[in-house]
């Protein structure tokens, strides 16, 4: 936003000077259009955008008194506006992408209500086309020791080509369909959920770093989180840097300690194992079977990996 | 929402009585869980509501001062409300229903955003149930004198077959990954849209009126207006008669002229078609080629049908 | 939005060139920054938008097919959107102003929800500035006959010196507290409602036309009118101007008959006031007293006033 | 939610009974109209409610298969709901308040857009009240040392003089232009901010707790902070029990540290001071002016704050 610096008829107050250029970022502006490539078909585009890095300064400037004339601390504005909860300035950037992803990866996105939404309609050509999976992909349920692991590339090879076979099928359905004068609209009604489809999607930044959050972590589907990643990483990176660095350290990779976890987090750094074990003990946390064994509990179970990341020992192990 | 009618400490202002009933209607308790069946194998189910009416009247009062306590004006202001777009009021009134859908179908419904949302999450025993299509239902696509024609019944047959072997095909297909030990996230991606799915679905009465108006119109995709239909004449006219009555006269069966329009008839009821004309002509609605033959205008035919239901002949026809 | 032409990946589907020019607007650029005055002391300028009349037709083509590449047809096709309230694709278009308001003004204004809003915080020097009534322009309440009326201005010099010597008071008891040490968030409790205050607004064209259609209308406060015939008639129809013909023609200066005023009119254009009687009365909007005067009826006269508009003289006057 | 248990048509899936009673809680019913009183004139009624914690975890159930038959799990469930924020199951619960709030507490309460609103309309004779200030009530900005304190109790008493004499003069200003025959909507413009407004709020429980998060939080100005503070101790927590407890624990209170941050106090535990130092300047939390000492940096005081509540020693102090 460069205030072209005439003479306000309110001096002293908000800028308010008669012309202003819009504010551009050139490092996206670069890929403007571009298709950038996801799974075997996919892609996300950026199609315009609305502000930067200084418009959200700005905005913070107008309604918490928070903007810098000084250069360099936009960063530290935009840290405390992001530590603070103080959403509203992030909402005065908005993006438009057109992206191309499965249907099923379609459903999930769009349970995010806070954006702007215009989906390809019915079945033309471009829905004959599906997201296939390589041998080598096929997932297998998460073992208790961990995830990620894939089916072996004999097993991989007869699910692809079945696949393959399914989808070939999926498409002679619709065709004859067609051929025989149904509408689009219930001739499309098998086409399985791997079936491409394409939308304009608009959205603010607030509510896009949000949608990251959640689409970004490990407990989302690989599929929408290769979106978000590409999304995050090659997009919203280069068009807001600074709100990008700290809504990684303030929002995705922070570590949130409940009250009552801190509480123990305190009575274990102060030595008090005994203490340690009270407290969690009075909040439910722990408790012990009739061998003595404490007994399973997911939330027990994440504030332990929270206190191996910050080199702990609980004292109930 | 019957106030018990204590003594105010704001004699003359708004109600603020001691104690207060939660406003109920016996209509709708009545129905409250039962399964209304949609389609094949779908149906919608009412969970829980808040308000009726009464309650529209009561907000009504407090933000535009347009409530009675004459027994009997609860419908003038209802009706008042809605002509004048004053939408507030409506947004008082909440209901949550439970739906089973198709996929296809749903991937519609979750394009009105104001609803909140909790779908049935992934590739359970209820994914494999599809919606079937019989013979006789194989819409073929609307010639130019009318909609609504299906295949013939032999076509009809065939295309059945063919659905009910396909849908076996997915089920198969989804199985074998399964047993192969795939996780059921990607398991799932090659299901049939016809796939049904279940959801929580919970809206206010304004939105819930939009969503009506807009899906069961004439140009919505069948499936859909089969369950925009059941809401409205099933639940809602049992919920809120007045609004729903009043939803009916001023919102999906009311006539819109536009400016334009508005002033052709108006020269038309004077007796003035050459004056009706040229309003036609500049607004760019009529255009003749060279043979002196009106050329097709989408806009245009549909106030001339406009025309037709009030029985005025255009003066170009 | 120019696509730059580039051959698509995806050939004969939606545009997906590699390289895109952001959409642009130079008669919005030539007012951008700049402070177009309402009211003695507010104003409302542009400070950034996204999207054009175009960027409409673009994400039209996406969800409805409805896209062309003839020029002269975007006309055609905008016009079918708001006259068949397909509004996603106006969506797709945002701006964001910068705002001076009375606080009362901006009360009114924020009932609209649908927008991203940062107001200017507490009590700075900005907030004792108080919007002012000239002497000439002192209300009266509308009588029967008509609105608009103003106080004769011997009164309103009464009135004015008032207001003057009144906000200067409550000038120096914000200055009295301020001066005491006491913080600006209570100093500022009673400056008032007539202080300006200033505001970041942004918000998607269909919501805009909305916020317009509220508050340009005759029934809206005189000083929000204000700013909604600035923010129409002078940003709007230079950013998107066939959005905006369109929007006068469907929205505001649209004529909307009810489904029974319909029949009504239907009947009195047939030459039938018996049944158009009967129908008026059977819906309830005509009704008789003692003497056989029709009893009032805001519904009927307003359906009367429309009926006036086309020429048409009601059977039971 | 109690289902009443008939045979589902869908055994095995999702819940689908016949008929259903809707949830209700005896502790909100008892309360339900009543005036419970803010400020010196305010006031909060609960006019209806949707929903309770077992409808939370029925709709965790459908969305994330979260859902649990034995008693006792309902509490892990939310709070694992709350932890790992998926926030759609709390939206399922909705609450219609009616509120008493001086105009500039409502100003700052309608940022929070996520509601349904009616506002009392213009300028009635509950218009005329404005909330007062007693003596010992007037804050002063707070020191370095502490916030909270108040002006000396004779300072109090002018200021609190001049008030009720503004307040009076305010009345009269008012009642003139109504003697006149000025429009109320114009009358009022000059009102104090302090005058009492009145309005219906509807909101879902997810979006109640994220206002209670920012309102009730110290930053929060003391006014707005009385009425969260009764809705949250009164009304929520009689009505959600365990959402309230597990908000109170993981929202409210919950100890956030930046990614930064828990790899300092990493580093700080494990006996590190040089490692945490040079996270910390690296980072830009920590840097010295040419005497050494450490410049200020808000990020880092708060920081600071966070490990004294750990009973950790950052190694720069």
């Amino acid at each position: 936003m460069k205030d072209a610096g005439q003479k306000s008829s309110h001096p002293g107050e908000l800028g308010a000077p008669k012309r202003l250029n819009r504010s551009t970022v050139s490092a996206l502006d670069e890929i403007l259009g571009t298709q950038l490539p996801v799974l075997d078909d996919g892609f996300v585009r950026v199609i315009d955008y609305m502000g930067d890095d200084s418009s959200i300064v700005q905005a913070a400037k107008v309604s918490h008194g928070a903007g810098s004339k000084k250069p360099g601390e936009d960063r530290a504005v935009i840290r405390n506006l992001m530590r603070h909860l103080h959403t509203t300035p992030f909402e005065m950037c908005e993006i438009k992408l057109h992206v191309r992803t499965p249907m099923d990866v379609w459903r999930q996105w769009i349970r995010h209500r806070t954006a702007n939404v215009n989906e390809y309609s019915t079945g033309d050509s471009i829905a004959n086309s599906a997201q296939t999976t390589v041998a080598s992909q096929w997932r297998v349920q998460a073992s208790k020791q961990g995830a990620g692991a894939f089916l072996p590339l004999e097993e991989g090879q007869l699910l692809s080509a079945r696949e393959s076979q399914f989808q070939k099928t999926s498409r002679d359905v619709y065709a004859q369909r067609i051929a025989a004068g149904v509408v689009k609209e219930q001739a499309r009604k098998d086409l399985p959920l791997s079936t491409y489809t394409e939308a304009y999607w608009k959205i603010d930044l607030h509510n896009l770093l949000h949608f990251l959050h959640v689409r970004m972590n490990d407990h989302a589907q690989d599929e929408i989180r290769s979106y978000a990643k590409l999304i995050g990483q090659e997009i919203v990176a280069k068009w807001v840097p600074l709100a990008w660095e700290a809504f990684l350290d303030y929002g995705r990779d922070a570590l949130v300690l409940s009250a009552t976890e801190a509480r123990i987090l305190s009575a274990l750094i102060a030595n008090s194992p005994e203490g340690a074990k009270t407290i969690a003990e009075s909040a439910g946390l722990l408790a012990f079977d009739k061998s003595g064994k404490a007994t399973r509990n997911f939330e027990r179970e994440e504030f332990e990996s929270k206190l191996r990341f910050l080199g702990v020992t609980p004292s109930w192990m």
